[in-house]
């Protein structure tokens, strides 16, 4: 077995029996049950020939069950000791889990003082309320106990009984607060709905129309044709899994080869990238989330999600379906976490494997004989998503043919929504429905990237480009004021910096030893991030303390075991002060060459009524293309595209003519 | 015929036989022979029935052959009448044309000062010169005569003897220039190879390695499997050719409706658009683009091409061949063009239209009942592909199902390169080859939107997001340092604006008359831009002149017959004051509606090694979205993604099994 295979399902129950044994009068209340990956020094050593196979540990976190003590351990798995376990000191929180969730909704719609708050709406007859418990967020006020907020919903009220309606339609006022460690509401606020601050009382609701996204609900469009994407001698793609099932797999395609991961908080993981035997990156993965809210209001001003770190992009990832989430020839791995009470939780078909057609790779025609070569760019997919409550994230990683590949984020999903009064206005949302407000809220995803730029030894660089001057002095360089130039910075410490569009601001990862053979430059990999939003909460709150990825497009910190997760270990009700700014903060000394990126990017999702009552994805990719690391184009040896390949319909046009007579092709 | 059909062959036949009948005397050099489009104002009254049809008009341009006696001439065609005809005044030269460009080759390779030059270079025994004519540019020295500057370069002097060769991996030092009128050449100049400006006197030449791009010379990849976009029953869109092969065509697809045009220079244009019965935009069309390149040393500093006022995108439009262009299921489209003669010059399959899949459109899964909905995002592509001597333009207006659309463009083809010595660097471009450099340029694209948002009386405005205050003063409203808002500011005149990522900038086009009957916000569709870098040539300098759109991600000017091109009517050695900085400098009231947007989109080429021989396509989207313009996410009617449907193939994974037994789907 590869020492990155994710834990099997006879580990993760070993683990959990290792910990009874130890504890038998531990009430165990499993967070996580996971791999515990090898020492990076560790593993390269085993990869090269020179040290010995990693040892195979696990990591579990766990509570005692209806306390705040919180624990976490490190298991040797093959020799079944618990190598240690630690209390984690006060103050610091575990992430939410799908059992405790439900039990938080149930919690809050059984409180006497709930139900006698929505007797006082006069909610139609056979109305049901459900709960959208959301993480409790951190105001410094009331957070120092673990809580959930609930946000209530009617759902369909119109009679028709359907679990599957859109109850964001019908957002209530009250919002109850439940203690996670008593499963019991200790508080019941009300929500405003005018234009300031003000709690809203209970008071009869009026009932808007519906607004449902189910098929059954629609009129369909019927005027729209298959469209299959056929593979006649399938996939171009081999996936070796050492050990089914197991979401450990190594991927080769079109040059490329790398290995997946996948565990409770990362979701996929992809280890080892190389692309014709050269090295890439060591590691890949999106390191968290943050979607803070615009509402400023009590007790919308604690919206501030951390889907990985608060809840986990593998834990909630989706069971994807054939013909329903990617389309073609498609090859899904399976995985495995771990329950709360530490059975295993399967997790089937978490990530889906494709490829696909991404138009024209390259063209050109010379104009003097006519002939063109061209070839398009498939390209190879491996995506997961992820259900976060109202939200879903579509999680990609896209490789191409002339040695690029891109991460790939689609925001779709419903809006978190909140009730406002008919006729009211407010900045920092948009009315999306009769007497509903979708508040605005930044997305900011950190990409976090271990590069391994053609082996050891790395550098991060930006380059500029700049005009050259045109004074009378520099008549002699640029005597018609038309020159520029590029100029590149190393990092040399590290740091938070940010793209700058005024200059073309580009970050280069560059080998520090290793030089392009024809013109010298530093063989690299360039990255393009999209225009990013900083956060907009101000410096003093505790948005800004907790987000600590959200002010800058990009970190680089000197590599450290453990520093994966850049808002830090513990985002739930966090305080900030643990993660990729604290790191950074330390201005290490970049000169040892190995850098770690992490790469912000996001949206300012100020809501359009047209994303509602599910968004059209929203879609956001950052890409890193090689800049000097091949000699040539390495798409170069793409087979051009041609009809007999390619196989497409003539519906109408003009058959192309030779002088060899009629053809329809271009070769 | 609708008033907007492009000329037909028998049109533009009797434009030319009017005006040779008109002036006997005269040796055409027609340049263009091409719709005269009626006016707004009479074409909206037509198509609201309360106007007459407008009369058929066709736009000549012509020089008296071998003189710079350059006119434009408008024709009654109905009537068989010359309108007009008036001699454009000296100093404005009109675009390129082929049997031109073909002349301009020939006579820098024949002349005995070119030769006598190149034999001092001792090339190979039997080899190829070959030239590529580049409009001249202007530098305010010695260009007021329409020239081209000639770049040379050595064809396979490897002995293979391929007109197919890249000749750019084979620049020589010799740059004759050709005067076109007397089609000779009036100087050779001697390109700088070192780091400086100096000439470098022909010397003998060291012949570097090949570069190809055929497939001939490649060892290809057999790994690649085929893929087939396979549409069974047909596709979903319709195209009714009133006239076929005219290159006008209605296109009605998912309810989207619109009109296709043709012409010489912008090639594809649209008109029309309209969803749902609702109007979007009058007309969509690329007005023109620049690259101009960072070299600052003569006679380089002058390369800044205009694709569209020095050529024309509708000229150079390929002809796109099954299973190489698109993929699929393809209807193309041909038009007409005339030749320098004044007869027809017949375009065949310049436009492909197509369907393609688009990934997940939406997708939510109710996590209590774990019932996933999910569609996927067709979309709708009219592409043309354009040739500009070395470079290729993949142009393409891209339709979704959520009433979003977007122009995309790919960037592909061979650089423009240039000798450098063995081991010398410079900032303004990179060795690509030994021996041979690319400089940095910048291509910078204007699209020309004259928006039409749910009919007349339009305005544009930009919505930014930004922090609610912090202040102590303001506890009552942000008090926790976490609120943001939108504020809106419309634009009361003509103007050049940028965008702003860190206000999340975004440009709106919304109704002056029509509210969102749910939220009452202004109808509109919002712009997003990507981010873009300024033009870097010097305010001072003749690129800034001309290049009069390059210095704003945004101009808007108020509606004026004629106001097309972006940088002017006539681009060629064009030295500005004519184009859209002009324009916008009238600081027009926009009051009375009828904006029009001019959206700057490019990239800042810094060349890589990997993008010769031949450049991976770099993708641009300029993407239009509905904003409060629909009352809900218009898409929702999309029937959901099935296995029945879409026919996807299980490579490997686990099927999905229900209480109801196995099932392959999510539906």
């Amino acid at each position: 077995m590869h020492p990155l295979t994710p834990l099997l399902p006879d580990e993760i129950a070993v683990c959990a029996a290792i910990l009874r044994a130890k504890f038998p009068l531990k009430n165990f209340h499993f967070k996580a049950i996971t791999l515990r990956e090898p020492l990076k020094a560790a593993l390269l050593a085993w990869l090269e020939g020179t040290g010995p196979t990693p040892p195979r540990e696990a990591y579990v976190c766990y509570y005692i069950r209806g306390t705040p003590h919180f624990f976490e351990s490190v298991i040797d798995i093959a020799g079944g000791a618990l190598l240690s376990d630690e209390q984690i000191k006060a103050g610091y929180h575990g992430p939410a889990d799908g059992p405790e969730i439900e039990a938080a909704e149930k919690a809050a719609l059984a409180d006497a003082g709930v139900q006698a708050a929505l007797e006082k709406l006069c909610l139609p007859e056979g109305s049901v309320v459900v709960a959208d418990p959301w993480i409790y967020g951190s105001d410094g006020v009331t957070d120092a106990k673990r809580q959930f907020q609930c946000f209530l919903y009617l759902q369909s009220p119109h009679g028709e009984r359907n679990p599957d309606s859109n109850h964001y339609a019908f957002p209530l006022t009250i919002s109850p607060v439940v203690d996670v460690e008593t499963m019991t509401v200790v508080r019941i606020d009300h929500l405003p709905t005018g234009a300031d601050a003000t709690p809203t009382p209970p008071k009869p609701y009026r009932v808007p129309p519906p607004s449902e996204y189910t098929p059954e609900h629609q009129s369909l469009r019927t005027d729209l044709k298959p469209l299959h994407v056929v593979q006649p001698a399938g996939a171009s793609f081999t996936v070796t899994e050492e050990v089914p099932d197991s979401g450990g797999a190594v991927i080769e395609w079109q040059k490329w080869r790398l290995r997946t991961g996948f565990n409770h908080r990362e979701g996929m993981v992809l280890y080892n990238i190389a692309y014709d035997g050269r090295d890439i990156a060591y590691r890949i993965s999106l390191s968290d989330m943050s979607i803070p809210y615009a509402d400023p209001r009590p007790p919308y001003h604690k919206k501030a999600a951390f889907d990985l770190g608060d809840a986990g992009a593998g834990v909630m990832a989706n069971n994807l379906k054939l013909g329903c989430d990617c389309l073609g020839s498609i090859h899904y791995l399976s995985s495995n976490l771990s329950t709360d009470v530490g059975t295993v939780l399967a997790m089937p078909n978490v990530i889906c494997i494709h490829e696909q057609d991404s138009g024209i790779g390259f063209k050109h025609t010379n104009y003097r004989t006519g002939r063109p070569v061209v070839t398009r760019n498939r390209e190879l997919v491996l995506q997961s998503i992820i259900t976060v409550s109202n939200y879903e994230y579509i999680l990609a990683f896209i490789f191409g043919q002339s040695g690029e590949f891109h991460y790939e984020v689609r925001a779709t999903g419903i809006l978190s929504t909140a009730p406002i009064e008919p006729g009211v206005e407010v900045p920092w949302g948009t009315v999306v429905h009769p007497g509903v407000l979708a508040a605005h809220h930044q997305h900011i995803f950190s990409l976090r990237v271990d590069p391994q730029i053609d082996g050891a030894g790395n550098k991060v660089v930006y380059e500029e480009a700049v005009a050259l001057p045109a004074d009378d002095d520099d008549a002699a360089t640029n005597p018609f004021g038309v020159g520029y130039v590029t100029r590149t910075t190393e990092l040399t410490h590290s740091q938070g910096i940010d793209t700058r569009s005024a200059t073309n601001r580009v970050f280069h990862v560059q080998s520090t030893t290793k030089t392009n053979p024809i013109n010298r430059l530093p063989v690299g990999y360039k990255l393009t991030i999209p225009p990013f939003q900083k956060l907009l909460a101000q410096p003093r709150s505790l948005h800004h303390a907790r987000v600590e990825f959200g002010d800058h497009a990009l970190y680089v910190t000197k590599y450290r075991e453990g520093e994966l997760f850049a808002a830090g270990k513990w985002t739930n009700q966090s305080r900030g002060g643990e993660g990729v700014r604290s790191w950074a903060a330390r201005a290490d000394p970049l000169d040892r060459g190995d850098p770690v990126l992490f790469v912000q990017f996001g949206i300012n999702h100020i809501p359009r009524i047209e994303d509602f009552p599910v968004m059209p994805a929203e879609v956001l990719r950052v890409s890193f293309k090689p800049a000097n690391f091949f000699s040539r184009n390495p798409g170069i040896d793409v087979p051009p595209s041609t009809q007999a390949f390619n196989a497409s319909v003539l519906l109408s046009g003009k058959p192309t003519t030779t002088t060899d007579g009629e053809r329809e092709c271009c070769d």
